[in-house]
């Protein structure tokens, strides 16, 4: 199953001032030297100890000097991807770049498909597979909250759990099949009430994870934050006033990406993904038919409402015109704005449930509270210690294995045969085994697992 | 002058699936004591060897693992800049980029100013001022040309021809000095034979080097290419051919940016800058004005002008046309297409001096011919070897002192006093001193070379 090739990428970004090459496999050492000449004269990279950085220039094909570079050596088993490993760190031109690159691959080595360094340690056991999705999760994280997840999978979170889950299940298995052998002789082995509890907390336990892709997919692609109410409101006020408070904004350290996060609050870590429902728009009597279907698409699709209210005006009606009747109102946080002038709006004809906060988005008061209400919306239960699922992969296995369970459960209730009982849970630990890539041989799911990954990892 | 700072900064690109920060001065290693725990237990990386690389986790506030990384360490004198430098590799996600570098900011390092790495370097005597520069334009390369320029300045080209000039000059200015010594004496010691050879011999250099700006300012923006022609000519499908095919367009490994040079060609290492000139139509018996006035500000700009003929309609007319008065044929290749239709097609009615090239666009037949024309045409006279200006700065410097020289030869040959000659060859020697850095000392002029630098470098 594992490939001799030598691979190679560009691991960095584009731009920078700094680039690196990642080239793993075991011909690594012998291609490099190929094209490599140490500062030490007389030394070959060869004979490279590892961890350490040797200084050196890349030769190009008439003998001229490419770069002068630093090559970080690794050895097998004791590297990323468990083989021989070297990083080429170059000046970042395009041009050193992809000369470096055509010079690996004209001396043997060959273009790492996305992801494939990461497969290699994965098929190295450097790493098992839920470990391994988890690095693309983490390269992609921009938030604390999405990293913390990844960070979590990266450590084996699922794994464990799967671990325990598994072996509360084998147990259960052993029991049944135990049962089966001698089923000729109508002998019950297995304590009925006992495998009863085995399913009952594999099945809590499954529908909890299950449960947490929703807020693990909110936190990947940001929590989903619809911002509504009449012009005259003050909600683009409103709306900058939170894009720019620095207590929301992604660090604004150089380097970072605040330019393309126009759009995204960021609050005590978690991104919320802001929804302008921008083209509602009030007539004096009527309410346009394009602004109110406009408006109830986004608060459908959000998981967390503002409806900015002018007090000046009829509060209630404001309200009734833009949120839908029937719509949770527990999601819905009232922003009386205009506190600066209105400080005692009266406030009391507003639905039950309904977070209310009284705020002046022009003298950008009382935010904090806001930000506060917000945050305990959107991450009500979220424990950073708990796995999180948040791939779409990971969520279809544990919903066929929670699907299992319970097909297991009503067998088991309804006195069907072992057999059948049987047959569910080891669909159960299949699921388990796709998700830690334990018995996972074909290369078309590996394939499709890391197609996903950037190349260079 | 040398600050005590230590300094940092993210030194990749954005995106991609590690990334780098740099750490660099005094206080280096004791900084990021206080955010690395190795995997090494009871280590300190205070003790870091030089040149070897530590495994290990950047631990955030609250004791968490904000990323598994390894950290390259380099010690004072031995290392780019000439401080003590670590480099840390991480995974490449902007949470974990900003992160490890808020963590440095709060245990005691600085943001790093653009270029303040290299400016640390050059300070700390690892380099001049013009191999600085260098490293910029090196980074910036995206074609061989480009780079190569860079290399040989990087590698000290400039500085050496600075020497050699300087050398010289010394020798004049010491004889000219002596005789000014003795001035009472009204004796001459100096011979003014081998005074003005010395001063020919300079100039003759500097012309050459200030005549190099606009050939390196060209490669290093692309050698302006104007391709015009009547729509029915076949400019598009010239320009599709061209820009599609392998002998021409940037190496497509990937990673590299071939996507951005969608209108740049690259021939034999050397980019070329295509200048559409699209809005060229003809009616039966006038061109609209607005169309020439388009095409000729596209063809002066242009070093190399493309005109697409087409064999069926009157050559000469085309040409005469399109191409102004007076326009170097030289610069001007014709581009005699359909020659699958009209191979015989009658070209003497061109000027002389022109470039004649019978291709078929649509059967792609002749490009090779095509590009060879247009890579005599844009580097006939580009040495490898030879020191090519591509630096404004330079440029400016340069001219200044070959203004000097040529004060001092005027004043040499018109049997003015030495003193004058003594002050017109000081400033050349105090231009030369500007190009190196041997004497600058005032922070404006450095933060003006710098500021132009990536961050990070």
């Amino acid at each position: 199953m594992l490939k001799n090739t030598t691979i190679s990428a560009i691991c960095t970004g584009r731009g920078g001032a700094i680039a690196v090459l990642r080239v793993s496999g075991n011909d690594t050492l012998y291609i490099l030297d190929k094209i490599f000449r140490p500062l030490r004269k007389g030394f070959s990279i060869v004979d490279a100890e590892p961890n350490r950085i040797y200084n050196g220039f890349i030769i190009g094909d008439n003998g001229n000097e490419v770069d002068r570079v630093v090559v970080s050596v690794y050895r097998a088993p004791h590297s990323y991807t468990g083989e021989n490993v070297a990083e080429i760190s170059c000046h970042a031109s395009t041009y050193i770049q992809s000369e470096i690159l055509r010079l690996l691959v004209k001396n043997g080595a060959e273009l790492a498909k996305p992801g494939e360094f990461t497969r290699r340690a994965f098929q190295n056991h450097k790493m098992d597979l839920s470990q391994a999705e988890a690095v693309a999760d983490l390269i992609a994280s921009k938030s604390k909250a999405e990293h913390d997840i990844a960070v979590i999978q990266m450590r084996g979170g699922i794994t464990l759990e799967i671990k325990r889950l598994r072996d509360l299940l084998l147990k259960f298995t052993s029991l049944m099949e135990l049962e089966l052998d001698f089923s000729e002789e109508d002998v019950e082995f297995a304590d009925r009430t006992q495998l009863k509890d085995i399913l009952t907390e594999t099945k809590s336990y499954l529908n909890r994870l299950v449960g947490s892709f929703k807020l693990g997919n909110a936190i990947k692609n940001g929590i989903p934050v619809a911002i509504c109410g009449e012009p005259n409101a003050g909600k683009s006020t409103l709306l900058n006033a939170l894009l720019n408070d620095e207590r929301a904004i992604v660090s604004d350290i150089p380097g970072t990406t605040r330019d393309v996060l126009e759009d995204y609050l960021n609050i005590n870590g978690v991104t919320y993904r802001l929804i302008d429902t921008a083209g509602i728009r009030q007539t004096n009597d009527t309410i346009e038919k394009l602004g109110i279907d406009r408006a109830k698409a986004a608060i459908s699709k959000a998981e967390i409402v503002l409806i900015v209210l002018n007090p000046a005006d009829d509060i209630h009606r404001q309200f009734a015109d833009i949120i839908p009747d029937g719509f949770p109102c527990e999601k819905v946080i009232a922003v009386v704005n205009k506190s600066d002038v209105y400080p005692d709006a009266d406030v009391t004809s507003l639905p039950d449930g309904v977070g209310v906060v009284k705020i002046s988005a022009k003298h950008k008061t009382n935010l904090d509270e806001l930000f506060t209400k917000i945050s305990n919306l959107g991450v009500a239960d979220f424990n950073e210690d708990e796995v999180i699922l948040t791939n779409e992969r990971h969520y279809t296995i544990f919903s066929e294995a929670l699907a299992a369970i319970e097909r297991a459960e009503t067998a088991l209730i309804s006195g069907l045969s072992g057999e059948f009982v049987s047959q569910d849970i080891r669909d159960a630990l299949r699921a388990f085994a796709d998700i830690t890539g334990d018995e996972i041989t074909t290369d078309e799911v590996l394939g499709n697992i890391f197609k996903n990954f950037c190349i260079g990892k």
